[in-house]
């Protein structure tokens, strides 16, 4: 039985808990959160504690924690913490740190001689391992992600941000006519507004110019001045009941060619109703990876490029041979 | 540089040719065939050798031979001959032997130091793992595994073999609508009947009974009797002028719900122009990784269940940490 500890239970520790219900071979053992006496309310007959006052009670074994906060002030403070303590794995998604925490965590584990997986999920994690494949097996090829559609957390945080809004989520669409030629064998150089368009919908404050509201949304850098977006203002009632799932999901193409220009296009896409739900799924078969890297004698930082599939099976090698090869 | 030898230079062969010279850190050094004589004229600084009798010229250095034959009567002699010298790559296909041929391939290799990469190649190989993944990221999803469009040699020769066929070609087609249920939520319990259907391209023999042709083969157990298949009869210019190419592909879906039932949908999917060239491409890779698997001091049998992505490809960690997660 693996023993796992969850850090953070918002939407992604939820999902944890939920996918070790359908893991036989883990158990949740303890719980660490910011609001122990509430969460505590929820689980019987598991450990909650404090995710500040770090303690761990005697007798309490954890094998793997997996660390469900944001990337931006959870994962970077609580991912060296608890590395070094236990395995852990998390889903840091802040793409241009990657390498620097990789280090970081590389360094603690090695030191407390346990595996620390980062960046695992769909996006970075399996969509990572899918650009890298399909790269290796067609060398001098031309990889595409397309994202969507789905509910981007940053993109509605920074409406939201915008004055007279009350709330808003946006929706990243992928243009069907850009992946439809990457499928139909071409190679184009999109641009960023040749591949995503924007769909935002906004609860306005009362009396807020909602003209006003649109260009300012329409026109934020980074966020939305590459693309088209369009903004649609609803209701609080329409948001409520028709926005408040996280669906997402995405594509990854690799188009190339081999020997006399035979043309090849491999293709991974996922259809998530519950983004958060996923990326808890694909946290805890991560866990699993961990604990077993750690008892073959390893140590140190992985991404889910560095692991055999395998691992993150609960069938043994023999069965997945028989079975799934 | 890594130095690569082929073993068999028929359509897999030539796509391994092909790939290596899209591999800047690897080098064809030697051929292996039945017929040397004839095969050498078509390679340069080569050494091409008898299969038969084998024998290796000093100096020459290989890490890692492919095994290009078919796994009928090739590769389950080569293997054991060949992974007593060095590391190998094959395609061994017959699904029912693996777990025996891998049995016989980890003891060879344990007992040489050296590394033996089974089974790879599309299907077997990145369908066997995208089938693990789906399932170890979706317990208690459903897969499923979708064949085609393409060119299948079994059913191909299964139906020339049927008195009066000069020539015949097998298209194994996915039934659209199976593939639209699967992405549309649904998780049915299939028929073989209900997920492929077959098309054969016939050039009869002068004179032969067509009608009986059709009949024997939609009627051929194991191979046509389960689908609804299509004969069409062609003449000898038809085929060789639309039928000489190896076209294939195929999808493997894994659908399963997370949480409160939220339905989560993967797909892989490949559309290959030539299957025997991207398979080829696909065993480069994998010589890849059996070479840098041998050099951590691994030795045996793997599958490419058992092999971290990053070893495919010709970048190093810290690039892909950089670019590709």
């Amino acid at each position: 039985m693996i023993n796992v500890a969850i850090v953070g239970y918002g939407n992604v520790g939820r999902g944890v808990v939920a996918a070790l219900g359908n893991s036989a071979d883990m158990k949740l053992v303890a719980v660490f959160s910011r609001r122990p006496e509430q969460v505590a309310k929820q689980f019987k007959g598991v450990e909650v504690l404090n995710t500040e006052k770090f303690s761990r009670p005697k007798g309490l074994r954890v094998d793997v924690a997996i660390l469900c906060g944001g990337s931006k002030e959870d994962v970077p403070v609580q991912g060296p913490m608890f590395a070094k303590r236990f395995s852990t794995v998390d889903s840091f998604d802040t793409h241009a740190d990657i390498p620097r925490y990789f280090k970081k965590m590389d360094s603690i584990s090695k030191k407390n001689g346990s595996v620390s997986i980062i960046s695992a999920g769909w996006d970075p994690g399996i969509f990572s391992m899918e650009r890298v494949l399909g790269h290796a097996f067609l060398p001098g090829g031309k990889g595409f992600t397309f994202w969507g559609p789905g509910v981007s957390q940053g993109h509605s945080d920074a409406a939201r941000k915008v004055d007279g809004v009350m709330d808003a989520r946006q929706y990243t669409l992928p243009i069907e006519t850009a992946l439809e030629k990457v499928r139909s064998g071409k190679t184009p150089d999109f641009t960023k507004r040749q591949m995503h368009k924007r769909l935002v919908y906004v609860v306005a404050k009362k009396g807020a110019d909602k003209e006003k509201i649109r260009r300012e949304i329409v026109s934020m850098p980074n966020y939305y001045a590459d693309y088209d977006t369009d903004v649609v203002f609803i209701s609080e009632k329409e948001m409520a009941a028709e926005h408040s799932a996280y669906p997402h999901g995405g594509f990854v193409l690799t188009s190339g060619t081999v020997g006399k220009g035979s043309r090849q296009i491999l293709e991974y896409s996922c259809k998530l109703e519950s983004n958060p739900g996923f990326t808890g799924s694909v946290l805890v078969a991560c866990a699993r990876a961990a604990y077993r890297l750690k008892k073959q004698g390893q140590a140190g930082a992985y991404t889910m490029l560095d692991i055999p599939p395998a691992l993150y099976s609960p069938h043994s090698p023999e069965e997945l041979r028989s079975h799934f090869v």
